[in-house]
């Protein structure tokens, strides 16, 4: 599974794309769109096909993005708020489901710990992804949210395995009690 | 000139399509591009097309976008703040300039006052596009913003041509001096 993560900002909008096979992770890129000036529907079409950019060269399957910080500055997170719309449009809009994580879950996940500061979760991040180079601090949360991402997927599917396992086994059951049933 | 104006939002995206020649406006269309569910990505997608949408039907040659009021809520000021990206996104993808503008702006040029409540912008549209019907209140809110945009353009355009016509005459006086120093 090939995943990418989103660290959306409307300055720096940072990514990292990673593949995940069982516990083993692997990091594939990560980067950094920048958008700058005064005209701010242009600096949204730029991110737009940045990362459009980035996901065609990438082919994730899925993608997560982190469910914005709100602070108490509302100017700063009606633009926040602008550049994650554009984060969220772009893996959808290629087919992708797209997952929402809080930092604190993000941290939680990587570090163990939801209040872990940003150099403890780039060392795991290291730690996970050997070799990496992060392009900037947001690349850097970006393939946070990728490994968290990947993690909670790929729980889920174990879920699911281990719940559709046991349906099988009861469908068995119920086979096996239709079948003394009728002898 | 045919402007859309755009009010954003997640739930209900108001738009709505004028065309401008001098001071005599027209109505063309208006309407409301819904969205529901809890897949917020999904909903952003279907802002981006349906927006797409209205553009390519109604060919506007420049857009506007309500300039949000920031209120004390934040997570409501992340939600609009992620819908306004689509709203400025869209048609600058399409190649049109986008305008932005404050709420009290577009009253003070609808109906002449800053603090005008939604009666009295409603009332001054009907006025200004004689025979429309409002799609939603969304939509009432778009022709509004609208109609700001198509004087704010003409006004800009008008001094443009003033100011152009005056260096026209600056560089025929020039000209002028030119043929005088060289007789």
């Amino acid at each position: 599974m090939r995943v990418i993560g989103i660290d959306p900002g409307l300055r720096n909008l940072g990514w990292g794309v990673i593949e995940a096979e069982g516990t083993r992770l692997r990091h594939i890129a990560n980067g950094t769109i920048h958008s700058e000036g005064s005209d701010l529907a242009a600096r949204l079409v730029t991110l737009h096909d940045g990362l459009r950019a980035v996901i065609e060269a990438h082919t994730p399957d899925t993608a997560a993005v982190e469910q914005t910080f709100v602070n108490k500055d509302a100017v700063a997170t009606l633009k926040l708020g602008q550049a994650r719309g554009i984060a969220l449009l772009v893996p959808a809009q290629a087919g992708l489901s797209v997952g929402e994580y809080a930092p604190n879950a993000v941290k939680k996940t990587v570090v163990g710990v939801g209040h872990a500061d940003k150099v403890q979760v780039q060392h795991m991040v290291r730690h996970q992804l050997p070799g990496v180079q992060f392009d900037s601090p947001d690349a850097a949360d970006a393939l946070a949210i990728a490994i968290c991402h990947a993690f909670h997927s790929q729980s889920a599917a174990r879920l699911n395995a281990a719940q559709l396992g046991r349906s099988a086994l009861e469908v068995t059951a119920g086979q096996a009690r239709i079948r003394r049933a009728r002898a």
